[in-house]
């Protein structure tokens, strides 16, 4: 036999072929673990310590010996960026390890543990460590977000639907939409923390652990809110983690959105915005190019993302319950998204906070037939029924191309013609202003926060905590 | 132009061609909006009303025309399934027919207000209607397995782990692992509330509304607990639908794998269960065929399932912000996944209703080596290193293997060659007791509901309202 | 028992639950089918009847009974939209009615045939049929591009890269870029054909005909190349239906850029082209919007087609070999996609045809920036390394900017400053031509036949058959 | 700046962000085309140096330059496994790599290419290098097969839908179905060649090559078959990686079908077939566990491989023409499914070659209600209808049932009272024989070769043939 260390095989007669190896082994992939993995194990020492099924100098070694591999694989993967172990994975190699430093003791750390309720407990935990790493990004996307709305809320721009002009926008309500669907973004993934934070540990590898030990304390101990309440369900799902996935590839979608309006934006025709040197490429072919890699890079990521999420789904999908070998490939998923999305969110904000507004632009992207709408309105005020006036407003825009003027040059004697309620030419007139037509819209909530001028400090304040919901 | 009634063309010279209209034209699938439109068309009609916008005749006339309206198509659909009219969508045909009920009043329902935020209201309104249906249909489903957890506890099965027998668990155990998986996507169903729980309507196109109007109060008046805080944002996103569809993939792909197990557990091979007539198809070539067909088709929608929310994630991709056509997909996905959804609910919680479990065959299906770990740990509780004591039973079980007899048959003799720690025959005998091995996994929470033989009444009732979070 | 004619039953006791029905009846998919079902049974029927298992007289009943059928079925379509048998698919349809018309020998027609062989049969049928309409609409559409190529070969237009202006290039050279994509889209269709036209028929349930036939002749009668050559794979295989619904995704993929193109140059900030009255649509609250509704819609179906691609394989993914239920869904997905995919070729050859192309706009958008491209080759051919060039230029475009002038109008010593193989100023002003500029491009094929000028007759004509492959 | 060699930066002030450079270097993923590379490079640099564009000189220092550069990375790559330069791509390296060694002369490799049609043809240039070792290993698989199927003729197992016994089948006729699954894979694949095999490279950005050099002796000499025939198609278009990532999705899906199938007949419930120990593996808590988790990680291969095929289709839909930066991820995601798919081969082929067959219990496993099929067409070759037949029978197995007798030892009277034409005990007696019900099923040519006992060398030989297509 090699010199491999399995934790199996006592009835095996040969050992796993080459090719079955490199599909099965899994150490370059959970060697990420390994703090979460030692962790745990030291937890569970512990508790069989406590519950009288290792002496206290076993679990000293255990203890003591687990610190000792910690720092090797430390230092080693510093040095070299990975494990040159010949283990299948994290978990082999830190009880090979553990046996140098911890002798006989190592022999009695995996008592009634499973590699299953092992690798599911770590997984998790892994998660709860690193997840608010995306909630931190997203919170400061957002803040970017926020401070650009307030500090360029006299910006007007085109507002579109299906990519044409329809009505003009403050340049703030558009950021901020922004702002709000990721601040939905940290409410979900905070809805999750209930579910990832319950304890397999001691699930054993499908029907529970036969020794006489406290999980709810081992959960405790670990950092878990509960344990998981049925030992199949524990060893045999990954929710949390496809729900992970869900959310990961939603957030990216969110972003991709965000990046196809910026790339729009940044583009000669657009001109509304543009971003900085850091954060453009150019080409190997054209010197003039100057490209919103990072941005395409991002909307490119929710079709990875999704992919993730899909493959997981894929591979649970009509899977027998308890745990399948199929489930091995949850952490290199996981791992994978997780990247993704922390890269996508500091690209996002850095070429946010970087960019520039071209505010003399978008006021001249503005023409008037995007007042159309407050046209009808003001029909719809001296009592004209609105889908009357929709019609007569259509028939005004009509009647200026075909006499080929604007519709703020258009003769008052043609509205009129149209339709008396026009009223005069100053009624006309007053409705030709973009700030006018933006200030009107009171009705949401942000508006009323982000819209008022300049005296907008203490709303803006409050608006900044309810989005970060602190 | 044609008879039909369109909510636009003011400035159109041609109709819409035949070729987009058969793209473009929604009304077979948002015709099932037909009571929301037109809950919500009165609560605007009654907010203009309030606001001044429009007279009490007027909103009277709405009022009590699309009452008549509502009626109308009521009865169409009863008797035929689906309505004739010409118009692209139900809005369009529910203010034409206004318009012959309450005349020249039903032009002014529309005021201020766009498609693009009726639609987005109409389908929240529909979804705040019926997805508890699925919430029923999942805590039906929760229950008939808790019951049956409850009245065959004393049935012990293999547990599987790879499909291979693992260790011996109590069918109660298997079918409880069901219930709190399906419990789990009660409370993220629930969760979604908060978000759906929103009212756009007032958003107008995108830019919000111009009027003067008290979108809380109008929010309230259609059961929202809020308003949609960014007018953008409330158009253009549908990320209320996305996480509908994602969860309900998941809460389908937990019933594929229950399908699976059950698929599996009704062959011949295994013959743990069977299935009523009701629930079973026959072949018509082979007449002694009996397929368990529904579950198949329950396994089969976790696929149609994710490739629904796959197409939505993927058509949101990359868009732009604000309302964008593409969006119109979302009303078809979504009535597909919950009619799928509810129909394998139903079917599943019949299936396993009617299905009849083999106590006998489960304890025939279980062989000594399944409890090689209870052999594993005695020798953990003598002392043996549980490393140590993993290897020597595999040693045990090799030895068996070539003396060709069964664990419960080898001499004592073997057993103590190999690890004198087994202690004296009557030590090794204990082991062989399936229920010993089931009762003594103390660990689990449910465990304890659940195993404890006789006297569970009163900790099996606390459970269910546990599960069912009442 | 019901008045429900079923292929099966002979040893159930109890009819399927209603919930199990309506996950279960495909009636209202299948009945597509109807003319392929009874095509095959006819085929079926006349090779039993040559093998001799029926009469000549039971063949004739069979034969005239089933066009009878066919009538019927087509009427009562025609008529109400749907069936309203109570079976629950086509085939029990067919079988009952074929009852009514030919009595006993209706009992004789599924001899020694399944409904896993004989619904694989039609589906192929209907296959063979239908798919060359949608080969059909993309010769039209590529033959609409490959017009407009020829007739607009004048026109020049910036080409784009990351959605930068990158160099000029003809609007011919663009529009052709999507018909060769689509014509690739042909040539993988019509592979698939050899793989579609094997026959299933004759396959059983699982295990082959047990009867004597000649399955070829069979085959062939139907219009099969050959017969599919293991029956297990010819009734759990729908690797045939997967290949398609592959094939669409990818062909509605390439309609979904092309869509986000056009829908790009139709924004009133590219404004290069303009769509057809016909081919938009309006607003109902914003009475100026022109929206391209019929490019967003099939820029979103290429999520649906995905969707309906990953549903499909979901569904096959880890399924047992032979027939499963979960195949059941096949048709239905086959038929969404195929459906969609047709119109959404229409509408795209539909809104090609009738928009129009601002050639002025085209050149409008132009700047002297895209031509650095052609300076860096300019120096090149002067002897200056490629590499160095390109910065060169760089430093040329800097120097521009910084003196704020175009690179037409910045004086000829500044050239000659940052390099002097930059040449004399008529050497320099050469260069800024767009049609030297893109007349230099011969190394392309296509280029070869669409750009050279006016005297493109022969070429665009050989081009056009090649494009088409006839 | 920094000591990065970038292609690009003319007129750039600032270098790219790290947080940037994190998300937009693909040197660890690229590096994989090192080879490819520099061939193409070299092939680029004869063109030039061939119509005149660069010197001899020139073209035998960058020749024996890029040489050296090779040896260098493959050194470098089988010490570390990766290189550290600093650069953002494989292309970045090389060229800067290649000034060392050729000094000026670099600076002119670059003539008129960019990295948009260098990258798009490196990877089809180690498409066309590596595709084959997944032939060859499909091959091998058809191979064990096919020679598994011929020496194990004799063996008659249940064959199965829906997972319930259906019908006796040779044990050959279900390894050969995934013999022919497998071989139309092969098909697929190499009808894609002749769409890989069009050469990019002179497409340069988008626009075509400026210079004159003939690409179609380019092409050639890099072992392309021909040219892309349009520039921006040829630089924007991915279609032959989705064409690959759904080919192999789908291949995979195939194997996730056989694994499911072997995991099931390797369950100790079915007994089939038993895994050698080199493709088993075992637990790290149950001693007595053997598991398949080879054919497991398998069937998971199925959903990871469609999810990279469609996390690519997602990122390409939607994106305008020609190079858009998230077409990057094209080759992170191609070597991903290629290695997975090759691994999965490999395990595949070693556990069937490997694996044992139990022919007892495969007899064993049939029981004669699987013959009432058989039963029914002795009923029609008596003239009973084929309906009225499968109805009899079911009367049959359900009289058999209430007896609580198998069919074989149902009294001959029991058959004669359900139906005269059940004829003589003796005609009975015949069915009741596995070897004839499975000869019985001529109809498929496969069979025609495979089963005839044991005079079929000649046939299967050319059997083996037609499956390799050689």
């Amino acid at each position: 036999m090699s010199d491999r260390y399995q934790l199996w095989g006592g009835c095996f007669q040969e050992e796993p072929s080459d090719v079955l190896r490199r599909l099965n082994d899994s150490l370059c992939v959970d060697v990420r673990l390994y703090q979460q993995d030692i962790r745990g194990s030291i937890a569970w020492a512990r508790e069989l310590n406590r519950c009288g099924y290792i002496t206290d100098n076993d679990y000293e070694a255990i203890h003591q010996g687990l610190k000792k591999v910690e720092t090797e694989i430390s230092e080693e993967l510093c040095k070299n960026g990975r494990l040159s172990d010949p283990e299948e994975d994290i978990h082999s190699v830190v009880e090979r390890r553990l046996r140098t430093h911890a002798g006989e003791a190592a022999l009695r750390l995996h008592t009634a543990r499973s590699r299953n309720d092992q690798s599911a407990t770590d997984t998790k935990l892994w998660m709860m460590d690193n997840l608010t790493n995306l909630l931190n990004e997203i919170k400061k996307l957002i803040l970017v977000l926020k401070d650009r709305a307030e500090n360029e809320i006299h910006i007007i721009i085109p507002g579109y639907t299906h990519l044409q002009r329809a009505q003009p926008i403050r340049w703030s309500h558009f950021l901020l939409s922004y702002a709000w669907m990721l601040r939905d973004d940290v409410l979900r993934l905070e809805e999750q923390q209930c579910r990832l934070s319950r304890c397999p540990l001691g699930s054993g590898a499908l029907a529970g652990c036969a020794l006489d030990i406290d999980r709810e304390r081992l959960a405790c101990s670990l950092g878990f809110d509960c344990v998981t309440p049925n030992s199949l369900f524990a060893v045999g799902s990954r929710d949390h983690i496809l729900e992970f996935l869900n959310w990961s590839s939603m957030c990216a979608m969110h972003l991709s959105r965000l990046a196809e309006d910026l790339i729009l934006y940044g583009s000669q025709e657009f001109s509304l915005v543009k971003f900085a040197d850091q954060f453009s490429t150019g080409s190997s072919l054209m010197p003039q190019k100057r490209n919103p890699d990072g941005l395409e890079l991002i909307r490119g990521a929710a079709g990875l993302l999704l992919g993730d999420a899909i493959a997981f789904s894929c591979v649970l999908k009509g899977l027998p319950s308890t745990y399948n070998k199929d489930l091995q490939s949850d952490k290199e998923i996981m791992f994978r998204s997780y990247d993704k999305l922390l890269d996508c969110l500091r690209v996002a904000t850095g070429t946010i906070t970087t960019m520039k507004v071209n505010a003399a632009r978008g006021e001249a992207l503005l023409e008037s037939g995007m007042l159309a709408t407050d046209m009808a309105h003001a029909l719809v005020r001296r009592g004209v029924p609105f889908r009357r006036a929709h019609h007569l407003v259509g028939a005004v825009l009509q009647r200026a191309a075909d006499l080929a003027v604007d519709l703020r040059e258009m003769p008052h004697e043609e509205y009129l013609a149209i339709c008396p309620e026009f009223g005069s030419k100053a009624d006309i007139e007053k409705l030709f202003s973009w700030e006018a037509s933006v200030e009107q819209y009171e009705g949401l909530r942000d508006v009323r926060a982000a819209y008022r001028g300049r005296a907008v400090a203490n709303s803006v304040a409050r608006y900044a905590r309810a989005l970060l919901g602190g």
